[in-house]
């Protein structure tokens, strides 16, 4: 009975949506199987390739701590282009409103839409509005296209981890999800956590200074820093293993986390990027992350391991011992992007 | 206090999504001032030109007779493509659930899409799902972007009419709408009219073959006819001058409306085409549109008045008279599209 209605974990970005992309979305839509899916598509035309991706923001609450549905819409879009290494030129903006939505906060969302994308050097070319009754929609929700050109030859995608390769992040983990979290549930964090929600084109610009060190781009946004290296360790047909005692956190987060029993390794971030690089480019590149205003706190936090060890994610724990990561099952957060 | 808050009709098409557009959504987030409203941007990349588009797709009901809101979501966006003359080329997919949705309702949509999609010639490449919680949505929503290539330098839009052109439409007017409304108030009309939902792109190549005689395109979807030609009448600064005789019609889309009091020409049609072309060109291009399969009912149905008229449409009745038709004001039939 189950198998036969779409669950809230469906759209988590963890193991429920990865079965339902992969057995009924994508093979309908795209006629072909699931090669292991990336943050953008690449077409090539005359000889050009460009990025081409899409996004639906339902987030709630609308605003929260750090940004908004609006901006959180834009650079989400801006930073999946970025992941495929394209300069986003770009965008669109699909709104569907509720009947008896604040024209007030539209204006508010409508200024931070705009604000982000010139901050990106992106312009928002085209949009469509629609509206629905009172009740048949939660407010507003906001659809962001993107489309960028690539402009190297590099090979960047999810299937590029090499074993030796070093993971790298530019930051602490799972800020967005317990700010969008704690504002939801009017808990009252005595600390201010607020979302990472940031365009990060400017910083995969100077990464990709590093030229074919670099291997995979991927931002952890839905399912987190865990669900997204399990991916790529699935697609690249890899194994990775963190060194937990290099994972980068805001002590209030970990608090927060650990008081509520959520694993912030599956927590969704906004501003976030992992790079799945060259061994004998990761110091390197970890300081010109480091040189970045999105990347001061950068840190080396695992390593990609032999190819026998098929997709599997694991992690030495402070303590340690080694225990695997799994993707993330259902739905820990729902609605936080 | 209305001012404050979005209303149905502020997505309806007509009047109040202009001033919702025109005031706030375009300015704020273009940074310039709406010059005048098209199905597509135009973008140029290294000489090459390339129209980039988006819909949000709400219909009520999803299913409807010929057609669901899988359908309606690809033809209406490469629909958008083609009118600015360009060729559809790849598509993006956002899908917003209801948790609850159907698996077998999600599974036929998406069949209907990658159908029509194929039928099209257009590539699906990415896409989105989203889950949000029951009672949030309305079943499904669906966004559709898309990217076409201009072969040709032909100027097309809105702005183009010219004093002294012909107005064409490719067949009945209003099948759509009437077709969406009797299934959602559970009409049982006599008739069987279905939703004229089609892929105009093949159509649009046939008619570019008149070459810069094709000034304008654009499909009556949201709206309808009326609020289409008052809008290329303002962006063009002149006048169209319906003739109410020569306007095609299923019989039984008129009696409907007659009963229900709906004017035919302000209902969505979703396989419709608008041309306005010089005169000499007319006659040719009406050969032209009545040997394609969606074409067969073309009609030339009025014609551009002097720049003196700027943005007046009227109509020459059957009765002999003259009415000015002005646009949709607010919400005539909601969640059409």
């Amino acid at each position: 009975m189950d198998n036969d209605l779409i669950l809230l974990g469906h759209g988590s970005g963890g193991k429920l949506s990865h079965q339902l992309l992969s057995d009924l979305v994508i093979p309908t839509l795209s006629g072909i199987p699931p090669a292991g899916q990336n943050d953008a598509a690449v077409v090539t035309h005359n000889g050009q390739r460009f990025a081409f991706t899409t996004d639906s923001y339902v987030v709630d609450p609308l605003f929260f701590p750090g940004g908004n549905i609006g901006c959180l819409a834009v650079n989400g879009t801006i930073n999946d282009l970025a992941m495929m290494g394209a300069r986003p030129l770009y965008m669109s903006v699909g709104l569907i409103m509720e009947e008896g939505f604040s024209r007030a906060e539209l204006k508010e969302i409508l200024d931070s839409m705009r604000a982000a994308a010139d901050g990106a050097g992106v312009a928002i070319v085209t949009g469509d509005t629609k509206v629905v009754p009172r009740g048949k929609a939660d407010r507003i929700f906001i659809n962001t296209s993107g489309v960028g050109v690539i402009e190297h030859d590099l090979a960047i995608g999810g299937n590029c981890a090499r074993p030796g390769d070093r993971v790298l992040i530019n930051g602490a983990i799972g800020d967005h999800g317990i700010a969008v979290m704690a504002k939801r549930e009017g808990l009252d964090l005595e600390s201010d956590i607020r979302s990472d929600c940031a365009a990060l084109n400017g910083l995969v610009e100077e990464i990709l200074k590093e030229g074919d060190a670099v291997h995979v781009l991927r931002d952890p946004t839905r399912g987190g820093v865990a669900t997204t290296l399990k991916e790529i360790a699935l697609q690249s047909r890899v194994g990775i293993t963190l060194q937990e005692r290099a994972l980068p956190y805001n002590g209030a987060v970990k608090g927060v986390c650990a008081i509520l029993g959520l694993d912030p390794l599956y927590v969704a971030n906004e501003g976030k990027i992992l790079v799945v690089a060259a061994p004998q480019a990761a110091d390197a590149l970890l300081e010109r992350m480091r040189s970045h205003p999105l990347g001061r706190e950068a840190a080396i936090i695992g390593e990609v391991t032999g190819e026998d060890d098929r997709g599997r994610l694991e992690i030495d724990t402070v303590s340690g011992g080694t225990r695997a990561v799994e993707m993330l099952a259902g739905e820990q957060l729902p609605r936080i992007c």
